[in-house]
């Protein structure tokens, strides 16, 4: 005998909807289109319906709640009569302004007034915004402030994002799927990307990985999260950072972990023997292109920094833009050469866009374990459509074909770039111009304003840019960090030609040869 | 004057390809054709262009190094004669067996012997599967586990996953795109999903929110790491949990707090009394459909809970299958009573499906930024694509129109299972069937084995189950807990009536009446 508990409920009319959570067992006898009328308009006044939402067809709601089409249809008449409903022919029934309000507003809830977030990014001024020391929302902020050309660094050319291709991918991958595909996926990622991820590293990067190494994460900010969490079950707690080196990654191993201690950058590179004297065990590298420097680690700088993690160091290689190089090959990747001691972070965010968040990690053998956990108790792994579309574009050779258009996009832009400061920043010295979305910009010293005060005074003329001193910590000569690859030529001799004009301006064009410079131009990191 | 330090590197020959990092200036005077031709023998024999992957054009790899098409199309051609490259046609040039590979291998990179991942997910013999123990891992190895028909709970039918209508709004949303929309957006979500997530919350489940309150989140474990780090940050190191209750929910919570203890739940849900008498300074719960009982929170107790909470307690909504009953509307959200004292977390994933990763998070006011900073720090924001696709299917009434089919589809499986129980399994009591995607089912205590060891045998027969000692850590009789809503009903009848014969069967029918079961029979939690 099955003793069922729920056998009443089980058999029992259907006599709810979840819309509004309507139950007619409220209802007194023979009044439903009142007391449905009365619901209705309450949630109008309450605001659980707001100006611009749609309601249920009447013959849904009707057979949700188990009443007759026509109870439905009346309760929807009284409050278009009243002004509260309107009917939009096969756009449905529409909630329009409360009688209380002027005007209608387009589908914007007039619901609690709830305090707004505290990180809420609005639009800050923007002295707050260039700090010497920024926080954690500095990015949210930055984000959040409008402008009218934007040369902050770090994104492709979005205009160029492969849409059809990505569109024809995703039917591709729709059209293939078996309904078990849209469960509780492998925590380490879509076989399929894995294994592309795995042919783009050997192909791409000299990387040689099984498809089970690849762990597929959120972008490299995951990556990074995730080995902060890996490496402090392994006893590391503290990780060197590059001087200058960038400020968000900076911020993500901060969170994690309890110290970064800089170490400078030299035209070679890292200071293997800056980093030797710091103690860390761990350092985060961008040996390509460093960031925001340009320089790619010198032949000899990079035997010293394997010598060091040979001898017990850990390398984590930021290796974010290395298929961004406009003169040669890019070199190798220091995992090709020492895979027992480099964790590999590679993203798409500069390959395609950061918006897909997504991205790889691989870690030697013995923080596997501890990375996986740490992925799966961060989300369960990633979303798995964009790991499938994106499997599809790299095996089948579109992001490469991709990679090929941006680098001629990027190329004349870079170009335009360079043309402009030599017309209107010729004291200014370019560095990095060889590969990647960016160029650094360093100042004369007696320039007599720090760079957060020139990225302030751009921003006030409509051009945002990064002080370089966003990204150092140590003493380093005054600069902007300019990305390029996301703005149109005749944009970037805009935005160029406003920042010459501010250099030269009063305020900002007389040298100050010796001592203090005037109150609140000191430049401070 | 432009001191540019990369004039030289600028003005370059493009002598380079991201491919393999072929470098012409390796080449010997005059031997071009036999430096590539070596190349990519290396590469072919190193692992690092496995069988199956694709070369690039010959027109394109000689414009990338700089050299005339015959000396691409003369290398590919030796290769070709040597067994390693194939001409595909339109399909390009293929890398087939090595020499040395008795079969062409599809495609799988005959790489490095890398020591496979410690939390690999092997098809591990099912009696270490089902421990009354299990570990983080667990779920890992009862997904990679294959099995005939597959009963776990959690998921929704996922072939009926609308697959039109996201291809359809997917291409609307790249039509509509900005390109800045591809860059770094705003760490809380798409604002136009957090929008339709408030219109939604409002709809169905009686929340009130700002869109600026809803945190975009990767599905309800993420809105438990963020709840575990921020709850961290105001000294709640603490969180009771329901027992039953979700075994992988606890695991989470666990991963990022110190404590999770269990709190009974009966007929009418939590224990609030029990509650109260942990200590606890705040407990996750699932109020609506209570996992795995399916207990409805009665509506005295909900006032007891709500007693505690505005005496300062904290309460975790886990809204995890609200939208899925089939007997009435479902109840608002404690959330809709209680605002400032209830984090609400909802998602997609028996919406439509786990693999979006997709779900919100509304926190009291104070709690704000401290989740809005582990989700900035944990992976930038969710991608954006996803979120733009799902606020379309919300806001244009598709979502609506999906939840309606499941529901029928979801009926007609539990309908079929039930009628299955009663046939095959008449000594099982019957849990929850008024909602939700899966039944729990007790088992009299004479059974005479313990419910992981019925899961066992099960698996063994193909038919995969979760034991409901699983989730439970206080004595509790055993039972299973049995998903129907991804499983056709045939299948459903088939997997029941092997339980049905396992519990009938030598070793797990003879009723034991007193004393301890014989050796490995006992029941452990």
């Amino acid at each position: 005998m099955n003793r069922s508990k729920d056998a009443a409920a089980e058999r029992s009319k259907e006599t709810g909807a979840d819309f509004l959570q309507l139950d007619t067992a409220e209802a007194p006898p023979g009044g439903l289109t009142d007391w449905l009328t009365g619901r209705l308009r309450e949630a109008v006044a309450d605001g659980r319906l707001p100006a611009g939402s749609r309601l249920p067809a009447s013959r849904v709601l009707a057979a949700e709640l188990g009443v007759s089409r026509g109870v439905v249809t009346d309760a929807y008449g009284r409050l278009a009569e009243a002004g509260q409903l309107a009917g939009r022919g096969r756009g449905g029934t529409v909630v329009v302004a409360l009688a209380a309000t002027a005007a209608p507003a387009p589908a914007t809830p007039a619901v609690s007034a709830a305090v707004p977030l505290a990180a809420d990014p609005p639009a800050r001024p923007a002295p707050v915004l260039f700090r010497a020391d920024p926080d954690p929302e500095v990015f949210d902020h930055l984000r959040g402030t409008p402008a009218r050309i934007d040369l902050t660094p770090g994104v492709p050319d979005l205009a160029a994002f492969p849409r059809a291709a990505w569109l024809r991918a995703e039917r591709a991958v729709l059209d293939g799927l078996a309904g078990a595909d849209l469960g509780y996926g492998d925590v380490r990622g879509a076989p399929a990307l894995r294994q592309a991820v795995a042919h783009w590293l050997a192909r791409n990067r000299g990387v040689r990985a099984d498809p089970d190494e690849v762990l597929v994460v959120a972008g490299t900010a995951q990556a990074l999260a995730l080995l902060g969490r890996a490496l402090g079950r392994v006893g590391i707690t503290e990780v060197a950072v590059e001087d200058p080196g960038s400020l968000g990654a900076r911020q993500h191993l901060a969170h994690w972990l309890a110290a970064t201690p800089p170490v400078p950058v030299d035209g070679e590179g890292i200071r293997v023997d800056a980093l030797r004297a710091t103690g860390a065990p761990a350092v985060l590298l961008t040996p390509a292109h460093q960031y925001p420097t340009g320089v790619v680690l010198g032949g000899e700088r990079r035997r010293e920094l394997l010598r060091w993690a040979a001898d017990g160091g850990l390398v984590v290689e930021d290796d974010y833009d290395a298929e961004h190089r406009y003169d040669r090959a890019p070199v190798p990747a220091l995992r090709a050469e020492l895979p027992d001691r480099v964790c590999y972070a590679g993203s798409i965010s500069k390959l395609l866009a950061p918006a897909l968040r997504t991205g790889w990690l691989l870690v030697p053998a013995p923080l596997r374990a501890a990375v996986l956990d740490a992925k799966r108790f961060a989300d369960l792994g990633n979303p798995v459509l964009p790991q499938l579309v994106l499997a599809r574009l790299m095996e089948s050779g579109e992001l490469d074909r991709h990679l090929r258009l941006l680098r001629r996009s990027h190329r004349r832009r870079r170009d335009a770039m360079i043309a402009a400061i030599r017309s209107h920043l010729p004291t200014a010295t370019v560095h990095g111009a060889a590969a990647g979305l960016h160029l650094m910009l360093t100042l004369p010293e007696e320039l007599g304003c720090s760079d957060t005060e020139l990225a302030t005074a751009a921003l006030a003329r409509g051009v945002k840019v990064q002080p370089l001193s966003w990204h150092a910590r140590l003493p380093y000569p005054p600069g902007l960090v300019l990305g390029y690859a996301a703005v149109p030529p005749g944009a970037i001799t805009e935005g160029v030609a406003v920042l010459g004009e501010l250099v030269r301006r009063a305020g900002f064009s007389p040298p100050r040869r010796s001592g203090a410079p005037a109150g609140g131009r000191r430049r401070t990191r």
